[in-house]
C-alpha cells in the first residue's frame, strides 16, 4: 500500500511531538505521564498541563526490567518499567509526575517500584461498576483534581473542565470516525496501518491539530473506499481483534494475521474502540468524567459484561468473520476472561474464535503463524457455509 | 517426634468436623464457605451460620481446573477451583454460599467462573488502607450483613456481633499463644507440626472446643520447652517463613527447610501470624470489624508497609536467623513485593533472605533442596559472625 502524505504525517507524530513537548516544558508548561485508558485526561488538560502517553510497547527495555521485576509478569508492565529504569522513554523523562491506577496486580505493585524513580499519583480504581464504586471513584477523581491544583499551583475551573471534555469528545468522535471507515467491505486500510495511526497520534501535544489530521486521513480513506481502493478484496476474511492493549512494537499478532491473508477490521482494545465512548457534556463535569471512565470495559472489572456486549456489537457492525482474543503472557484477567468471552460469542454469534497468549518477543512467531493459518482455514470454511 | 494425644486430636479435626458439619446442616443450620483471611467470620457467626474454610492446598484437583483456567495462574487459585469443579471439597459441598473478596486478579476472575457452580458473594476489597477505603469497605461489610440476613431469614443484632467478636478474639488469642511457644530456644515443635495444627484447626465447627484444644496443646508445648524437650538444639538455625498462604498439601517448602536441618519458628502467613490481630471490642462492632480486616497486611494492598513492619518485628521476637519468602508461581503481588521486603529487611535486620517461587507439584523438590541447603550454609555463617 502506498501511504498518503497525511498518513506519513501522523505516523511520524511521535517523534515530532517530542520536540514540541521539550519546547513546551522549557516554556514552563507542565506534563503528566499516563499509562492507561482509565487516566482522566480531561483533568490534566483543565489544569493547563500536557497529558503524555508513556512508552510500554517495545521488547527492548524488558531485560533491564527483569533485573527487578519477576519474569512472568506481562510484557506491557515489564516494558513500561524497563523504559523508566533505563530512562529511554522521553515522555517519561519530561513528565512532572505519573498518573497511575490500580487496574491489575502487576501494574499496581510495579507502580510502588516506579515511585522510586518519579513521583506517582495512584488512583484507586474500583473493580466493579456499580453505584457505590462510582462514589468511591468520584472521590478519587476529586483527589486527582486537588493533586493537580497543588502540584501546578492552578485552580481547575468548571469552565476549563467543560472545555476539556468537549475537546476530548471531539477527539473521540474523530477516532471513532476513523475506525468506522473499516466497516467498508473491503476495508480501505490494513489493521497494521490503522494501529500505526492510532498509536502515533496518541503522543500528540497539540490535540486540536491531531484531530484535524485524523479527520483529514479518515476523509481520504472514505474516498478510497468509495472508489474501491483497498489492500484487500471483498472475500478477504475480516477479523476483529480483542483483548490486551496493543501498540507499535507489540503489533506482532496483527502483522501475522494480515500476512496470512486476513484483514484486521476492528481493534477492540484500550487504544482503539474501547476509547471512543463520549463523556456527558451536561451536569457536574467531575461526575460525568467519573461515570465515563469507570465504564471502560477492562478485564480488571469483575464482572465485565460491558466487554462481552461491546465485542458482540462490534462483530456485527464491522461484519467480522472471526474473533482473535489476544492475551499477554502473565495477564491473568484477560486470560481468565477469555473463556467467558468465547462462550458468550459462540452462543450469540457462532463466529470462529481464537485465543492467542504471547509476549513481545519474536521467539514464537513461527508457531503463531501456524496457529493463525489453521484458524483462518476455519474462518474460510465458516464464511462459505454462511455465504 | 512423638505426638501427644492433643496433637492427634487436632490433626484429625478436619475429618471429624465433617461429620459435625453434615449433622448441623441436616439439623437446618446454614454454612458459608470462605477462602481468605479477609472474610469477616464474625458476621457469619452472628447470623447463626457456620463459617467453613474451603479446600485449596492440594495438587490433586489442579489438572481438572486447568481445563478451564489458564495454567499460569497460581496453584492456590487452581486448586480451589479444581476442588469446586470436581466436587471433592466436602466443605464446598455443604456451603449455602461462598464468601469471596476482590483480593487478587486471579481469584477475582476465578470467582466469576465459580459463580456458575455455587452462589458467590463477592466483597469489594479496597487495595489501600486509608480513610476513604475504610468507608468503602464498611459499606461492603454492611452489604454482607444484609446478604446474610436475607439469605438466612435472620436479624444480626449488635449483641450477637459483639459476642462473635469476643469469640473470635479468644480464638486469635489462643492461636497467638500457640505460635508464641516457638519463641523458646529451641522451639518445642517443628514448623511442619505447627502448620498441621493451624491448618486442621481451621476446619472446626465447634470453635469453643477448638480453642480449648489449642490452649491445652500450647500448655503441653510450654511444659516441653520448660523441660528442654525439642526436636531441635539451641544451635539449630531458626527460620521465619513469610509470603503466600500455606496449608497441608502445600507444605513442601517447610518440609524441605526442616529436612535440611533448620527449624521453622514462625509462619508470617494468612493462616498463622497474620491472623492474630484482635478486633476492637468497644464502639460500633461493624466498624471495628471493617477496621481490623482492612488492616491485614496482604500483598494485594499497595503500598503494604504493614507486612514489612510485621515481618521485621517477628524476626526480632522469634529471634530468626534467616527469612524465607515463599511465592506461588503466578502470584504477581507477592512476587513483586519480594524485592521490596528483601531491601527493607537487609537495611533493618541484615538477616539472610531467600525468595522461593514454586507451586504445589513435587517436580522441583530436588532443585529446592539444593537452594535451601546453600541458603542454610549462609545462615550458619551469619550466625557464627553474630555469635
Amino acid at each position: 500500500m502506498i501511504h498518503s502524505e497525511t498518513f506519513v504525517e501522523i505516523a511520524t507524530l511521535k517523534e515530532r511531538n517530542l520536540i514540541a513537548l521539550k519546547e513546551a516544558r522549557e516554556a514552563g508548561r507542565h506534563a503528566v505521564g499516563t499509562y492507561c485508558l482509565f487516566s482522566p485526561t480531561e483533568l490534566i488538560l483543565a489544569a493547563g498541563a500536557i497529558p503524555v502517553s508513556l512508552c510500554g510497547t517495545s521488547q527492548k527495555p524488558i531485560p533491564a526490567a527483569e533485573k527487578v521485576l519477576p519474569r512472568n509478569l506481562c510484557p506491557l508492565i515489564k516494558s513500561s518499567y524497563g523504559f523508566a529504569v533505563t530512562d529511554t522513554c522521553p515522555y517519561f523523562h519530561f513528565a512532572d509526575f505519573l498518573l497511575a491506577e490500580t487496574t491489575c496486580d502487576g501494574k499496581k505493585k510495579m507502580y510502588e517500584l516506579l515511585g522510586e524513580l518519579k513521583p506517582v499519583h495512584v488512583m484507586q480504581l474500583p473493580q466493579i461498576q456499580d453505584e457505590a464504586a462510582l462514589e468511591y471513584w468520584l472521590l478519587e477523581v476529586r483527589r486527582l483534581k486537588e493533586r493537580l491544583e497543588n502540584e501546578f499551583g492552578v485552580q481547575i475551573t468548571g469552565k476549563a473542565l467543560t472545555e476539556a471534555i468537549r475537546l476530548m469528545n471531539e477527539e473521540r468522535r474523530s477516532l471513532q470516525a476513523l475506525q468506522d471507515v473499516c466497516k467498508a467491505i473491503p476495508s480501505p486500510i490494513s489493521g497494521l496501518d490503522l494501529l500505526t495511526v492510532l498509536h502515533n497520534r496518541g503522543f500528540s501535544v497539540d490535540r486540536r491539530a491531531a484531530i484535524g489530521l485524523v479527520d483529514r486521513f479518515a476523509a481520504e480513506l472514505r474516498q478510497m473506499a468509495a472508489t474501491g481502493i483497498s489492500p484487500f478484496t471483498e472475500s478477504t476474511p475480516r477479523i476483529l481483534l480483542t483483548g490486551v492493549p496493543v501498540g507499535i512494537g507489540s503489533e506482532k499478532l496483527i502483522r501475522i494475521i494480515e500476512e496470512s491473508g486476513a484483514s484486521v477490521v476492528c481493534l477492540e482494545s484500550c487504544g482503539a474502540y474501547k476509547k471512543v465512548e463520549q463523556v456527558r457534556e451536561d451536569g457536574d463535569p467531575l461526575r460525568a468524567i467519573a461515570e465515563r471512565y469507570l465504564k471502560v470495559p477492562c478485564s480488571c472489572m469483575s464482572p465485565n459484561a460491558g466487554r462481552l456486549e461491546l465485542v458482540e456489537r462490534l462483530t456485527r457492525e464491522f461484519r467480522a468473520d472471526g474473533v482473535v482474543d489476544l492475551t499477554w503472557l502473565g495477564c491473568h484477567t484477560y486470560a481468565v476472561e477469555s473463556s467467558v468471552l468465547k462462550k458468550h460469542l459462540q452462543q450469540r454469534t457462532g463466529l470462529p474464535f481464537l485465543q492467542i497468549e504471547t509476549d513481545y518477543s519474536e521467539s514464537d512467531t513461527g508457531q503463531l503463524k501456524v496457529r493463525v493459518e489453521a484458524f483462518l482455514e476455519i474462518v474460510h470454511r465458516s464464511m462459505k457455509r454462511t455465504a
